[in-house]
């Protein structure tokens, strides 16, 4: 039987490995990418190696940045008092995108999830702590997954557990209901339980 | 509003244009790269910079191969007699899968499509006739859309009208008809129509 070339399998292989792209998917993409022209090719290495040369991670926030400390924490302009604990910088970017939270950001890069070996010590968690100086409200905006749940959880029982005068931060959760634009007729139990729990009075 | 690191923007612009590749998708690969150890990154753009110098196009029958002429083109044990022409390599692999072809190969690399400025000059289309010395039978492994169609009957013209004797040659179109494990309840109209003017008698 016909074999593909050894250079053509191997970078197969290397974008299989990549989430959501199958073996069908990656030899399509090889093959797309042996039509483009040789400095197009280079071009695209080149760029995937200065991916993790030329960024940090923000040793303040731990968000992906240029510089450390990251443009929103140097960004004087911004509120002090509220901090937004999320799982990934991909949220961080979602919640700027909607352009309603103008506070600090803490970005933990991952969730507790002991099925996959992950807990409190492989997060950005235990310096959250150390930031909250200042801080009057903290929102847990964790995935509403269980992981997301159970790390939301833990870090109110750490701050509730912690000595000083922690003890006096308000600390909200997301809301959880249904998302706009959605179909009552199609949501999920749980959801619409959560929806009416988290019912607010018309013209609040 | 906080911006990506432009590394990061470049790297989500390059996988972006792959194709079946969106926005988000781009944004998730990169952000998963990002947590990717240095050498993986480097690995990666290497395969990428190996991809087009350690393959060639085969000059006899315009397979991707590690040399040309290409493994199938020099094997002596294959039959000489019988020529498939199909639109890509990976046409070639999935044929050369199924086991039961074992004659020679022609990749056209495309097929004729006046609406994406591809005409036959596009194609490496010539040069078939030059091959076709002792070959019996042409099988005609174009895909059955309208380019492919239209790519077969145009391969067909050419032949019947060329001078010489190449007017003995069988000329073949694969079959077409109803795919193996699917349901004639679901089948489309064209579909059903080709197996029925396709049908052959039992025990054939």
């Amino acid at each position: 039987m016909q074999k593909l070339p050894k250079a053509v399998t191997r970078l197969i292989n290397k974008f299989e490995r990549l989430p959501g792209i199958g073996p069908k998917s990656a030899q399509r993409l090889v093959f797309y990418l042996l039509h483009n022209p040789d400095h197009e090719l280079i071009d695209f290495a080149e760029k995937l190696t200065s991916l993790k040369k030329d960024t940090v991670m923000c040793e303040t926030c731990h968000n992906v940045a240029e510089v450390t400390p990251c443009p929103v924490c140097t960004d004087e302009t911004r509120d002090k008092t509220t901090m937004c604990i999320v799982e990934q910088p991909l949220d961080l970017l979602a919640l700027e995108r909607s352009d309603i939270f103008d506070g600090q950001y803490h970005v933990l890069h991952g969730s507790i999830s002991p099925l996959n070996n992950v807990g409190p010590d492989q997060l950005y968690l235990r310096d959250v702590l150390q930031r909250l100086e200042g801080v009057e409200e903290l929102i847990l905006a964790t995935n509403p997954t269980m992981e997301g749940e159970a790390t939301a959880l833990y870090i109110t029982e750490l701050i509730k557990r912690s000595n000083g005068d922690l003890g006096s931060i308000k600390i909200t959760r997301i809301g959880h209901g249904l998302p706009i634009g959605a179909d009552i007729e199609y949501a999920d139990g749980v959801t619409l339980a959560r929806a009416l729990e988290g019912r607010r009075e018309v013209g609040e």
